[in-house]
């Protein structure tokens, strides 16, 4: 129990072999030599109709003396739980095994809801003994695979040479007793003297402005810690065309390169402090991003990605060491897995976009992901089908090159409600909404990000402010309070002078507008190819994805046409799927083969190359005339 | 021709497709795209009855345009020679095949004879032409796997993914055509624009007290430059033990480590100046040494060899990537093969040394292989058994802890006569012996090399100036020219004070000639022990090897009893075999294979633990009454 698998075992079989033989996966470390109590399990004592059973203590072996040692330095009661490797089956015996003992243990993505990640990681732990050497024995890494063969059946194994200068110190330390590392099943990359549980990988999604880690405990997929970032490269170029011209110079590209090392070792540094673990036990990295930042990753340079006919260097996944990148806050021998690609500007944070959300989509009906970034991903499934595309969407919607634009931080008007005659507005860090403040305001606005943009230009349109064309009107009625037109208005007041931090006011321009209509024409227009393309007219479900496109409400975005129209209910956010994505493929080697094959599947339509995207991206900068679709858009508080 | 191998061939089929469908491994490195020129062959017109075929030039198809291009750029005579890769089969023909022609080269090895070396490097070059990349076409990476599958039929292949940094520019360089070096037919280690023919390996041979590299073409398998140097590791203790406690504190071993890899790292520099090439075209070294050069080699301390049980860290042959190693001056992705070890003490020299003469030995002999250096390393093969042990001799033959020893340099004396009479010796330097020189000698002796002492011991022992013990007699007989007796005599004068570089008297002492019994003896005793094991009484061949090993007479060798009985005109030098089976594993990929299982039949004695290892030595330290079966001691000038 819990799983109602039922069968004969041969007399006095220990519970962990006829577990195994009934397909039940118990974990071990220490090999079954009763020491590592990872394989714990509850006898159910007493007659059991359902199950024909009726099982007493005698059915199973008395305690053996480890078990005893076992239970006295655990402190475990032997008549309640027994270690499956010891008690051995003497009759009919019912068994309950509690999750934690089961070896492919599951962990919830918190983000998403009730998904289920598998654990079971590229990067696994062996105990094993080794026997002393003595005159003319073998060398010790000889001896160690010796061991390994008889003790796990594990053959045809490769070590990293540089393990070969801490192996002797290994095995002398504890007797010969070491706890072996193993990747992917075929190279040893990790030797540590005696029993060890200590086993950490980190997954990081690396964004152009922000870094996002995960350190997981990979024997049982918890994350220790989660650590952000800004991305140091930003000091370099804000948006991707910047880094790349940045990059053309070579001692640029050295320093773009080396800025996101030095980066990703402090976010290692950092994640170990908080979950209280030595760095030099992550053995297992995943690492995605856009293109740009994955061959800034690798050290490639990014220019061709910022020319026709945007090439990459690569986009098959890759697994290399994390020495070789210059990683240095892990393992000496840790693995590093990147994420395939998809194309020029399809990168492998898309690729887990598509890892995290796939397995969750309903594959009868029509199915967006988009992920907002500086770039729109964008991918459309259907059936067996996936489309991709990407979108420059620019830096509108993090705020930058916006009059009163700033990124989602403290501060930054997030939710904007117009009507003809107020404004409201409520900023990061405070519950409240502006109008409902006491008049000694405690938080002023700094600025207006993303989120907030889309919700004051689709309020704007809304309450007449701006046509369809998204031309600010004139101002013919009389002011109104909070609106402060200015002859023929050249801006729109969000916030008045007299709230802001800065004492200045803060506006939307006409070119802040046109920039937002830019951005989501962009995106609505590669949304659109693709669902040419699949030959569908509108989407059943709509996923938005990324730091970003998660915080958007998903009303308005409908409302200015950023995203298609699609009912308002299947239109939910993704979280950071990206990161989830690289978490799953940190946790699962299963996943990272099962993506590698998807990936295969996927028909990238390239947007610079289709007439067609730039007569919809015209047509799509219009503010669409929905208005009486969303007769409850200002029901919303 | 010169094969005789002869076929039918399909009508128009190239010369090139014609000779490998007859097993004849033409060259091509551009794959058949008539630019290379490396599949030159000579058709021989007329009529051959021998061989029934009558030939005429409209045998051939006329020379295409890229041939005539070839031809004009290279200066070809068309009617002379044609590009087996554009000459098509029309009728009986008669092909010459030049040696330079065929891709499986062979070198002869100059020091062993006539021995020869198959080319089969563990890299090769590829040309290959890549389309170029188009809107939304695959990474360059994947493209060029599709271009080697296409055009060279190569699938499934790595690369080392720094590589991909320089991946574009390559591609780019050249409009898509470059030239690739796989590693063992899997693996992607270099990518230069164009055609390119340079492919440069180096092997070393690690000595403790000399380096020895050969950087070789592995194209043609030609020496382009032999260069040695100084183990510079040699500061820090002089014999093996020394530096095995130096490395016991790990500031020193680090400092002993990189002391090896700087070196390594200069003399691949000196040697890529010799030859006259670009020391980044260097793909592939082979490095041997004995076990404690290997371990400090490779970063592992040798603690473990100071002490019983002498346990290796490992033992098998290792494949790694120069960088690794912190070897700079070669390819960024260069390769490092190292040859596996035996024991304790037999190391990777000495599995040179077997890979080097065992395919040279007769089996149905009994064949004797010493290398000596600071410890013997000795193998005994016969039929299909190969015995090994190794044996402490001491630095004594290389001239240290000798009264007036040195190295084997310009200014040692190294070869010594003596009779009751008279002294004469030769000094490096110089090809007279010291009797014949004129009275104003040009040369004067500096001091005494291993084979001087050597010799001297011998000489001395057949003069009847020491007795069968080693012990120097008493002078009792007259004064005579160039001996001094003192006295009892305490020491024996090689070269009087009037002969020498310094003005001081070079001499034997006592303990020199105590020295030289416990080498020879314990060298004996080891060979005893293994013939022992083997169940012999006498070898029928004996080979010396090593830098010391070559030098040496066998004459003197034999009559000191360094080595046991045997045919003088059976006991041959082999040189320097070490660095020669480095040079094989280099040039030979299946050599590496096969000494990896010829290493898995080699049984290894342990002298230490082996209680009539010591009988032996004892009894050995005596001189031999051989004087009898070497009536021609004198015999030579």
């Amino acid at each position: 129990m819990p799983s109602g698998r039922r069968g004969a075992a041969r007399h006095s079989a220990t519970v962990l072999e006829a577990a195994r033989q009934l397909g039940i996966d118990l974990e071990s470390i220490c090999g079954g030599r009763q020491t590592c109590g990872k394989c714990l399990v509850t006898p159910e004592y007493g007659a059991f109709p359902k199950h024909n059973i009726i099982s007493d203590a005698d059915h199973l072996s008395p305690p053996t003396a480890n078990e005893l040692a076992y239970a006295r330095k655990h402190g475990l009661d032997l008549s309640q739980q027994r270690l499956g490797c010891a008690a051995c089956i003497q009759g009919d015996v019912l068994i309950h095994v509690p999750d934690s003992s089961l070896a492919r243990k599951q962990v919830i993505r918190k983000a998403a809801g009730d998904r289920t990640i598998d654990v079971k990681p590229a990067v696994r732990l062996v105990y094993v003994e080794v026997l002393p050497p003595t005159l003319g024995s073998r060398g010790d890494w000889q001896r160690l695979q010796d061991a390994l063969a008889e003790q796990w059946d594990l053959h045809s194994l490769r070590i990293d040479p540089v393990l070969l200068r801490t192996i002797q110190g290994a095995l002398r330390a504890a007797d010969g007793a070491v706890t072996v590392t193993l990747w992917e099943g075929c190279e040893v990359i990790r030797i540590e003297p005696g029993y060890v549980e200590s086993l950490y990988g980190v997954a990081v999604d690396i964004g152009s402005t922000t870094l996002a880690a995960h350190l997981c405990d990979l024997r049982t997929g918890t994350v220790l810690a989660t650590e952000t970032m800004m991305n140091p490269q930003v000091r370099y170029g804000e948006d991707l065309i910047s880094r790349i011209s940045y990059a053309a110079d070579p001692a640029g590209m050295k320093r773009l390169h080396h800025a996101i090392i030095q980066a990703l070792n402090e976010l290692c540094q950092i994640a170990a402090q908080t979950a209280r673990i030595d760095v030099h036990n992550i053995s297992d990295l995943v690492l995605v991003g856009n293109t740009v930042m994955h061959h800034l990753l690798l050290g490639i340079n990014p220019v061709e990605i910022g020319q026709m006919p945007f090439t990459l260097a690569t986009d098959e996944a890759l697994d290399l060491r994390a020495r070789d990148l210059g990683l240095k806050a892990v393992h000496d021998s840790a693995r590093v897995h990147v994420l395939p690609c998809l194309a020029g500007y399809v990168g492998a944070d898309n690729v887990a976009v598509l890892l995290a959300e796939y397995p969750y989509l309903n594959h009868k009906a029509v199915s967006l992901i988009v992920d907002i970034g500086t770039n729109a991903e964008i991918l459309l499934c259907a059936g067996e089908r996936i489309l991709s595309a990407s979108s420059p969407t620019g830096p509108a919607f993090e705020g930058a090159q916006i009059s009163n634009g700033q990124r989602a931080a403290v501060g930054a008007i997030e939710r904007v409600r117009i009507t003809e005659h107020a404004v409201r507005y409520k900023v990061i860090g405070d519950e409240r909404w502006s109008d409902a403040l006491p008049d000694g305001k405690t938080l002023r606005p700094t600025g207006i990000c993303g989120s907030g943009i889309i919700e004051a230009v689709a309020g704007m349109f809304a309450a007449g402010w701006i046509d369809a064309s998204g031309r600010l009107k004139p101002s013919d009625g009389p002011p109104v309070e909070g609106v402060r037109p200015n002859g023929w208005m050249r801006e729109f007041v969000l916030a008045p002078a007299t709230e802001t931090a800065s004492g200045q006011a803060i506006v939307i321009t006409q070119k802040d507008i046109r920039a937002i209509q830019l951005a989501k024409a962009a995106l609505y227009a590669g949304a659109k190819l693709l669902m040419d393309r699949l030959g569908v007219r509108a989407v059943d479900h709509i996923r938005m994805a990324g730091a970003f496109g998660s915080y958007i409400d998903p009303l308005y975005a409908m409302r200015i046409g950023l995203i298609p129209d699609c009912d308002l209910a299947q239109v939910i956010s993704a979280g950071n799927a990206a990161g989830d994505g690289a978490r799953i493929a940190l946790l699962n080697i299963d996943q990272r083969a099962h993506i590698t094959e998807l990936v295969k599947r996927v028909e990238y339509v390239e947007t610079a190359a289709e007439p067609q995207f730039q007569d919809y991206f015209v047509e799509a900068m219009h503010l669409p005339h929905t208005v009486d679709r969303f007769p409850h858009l200002e029901s919303v508080p």
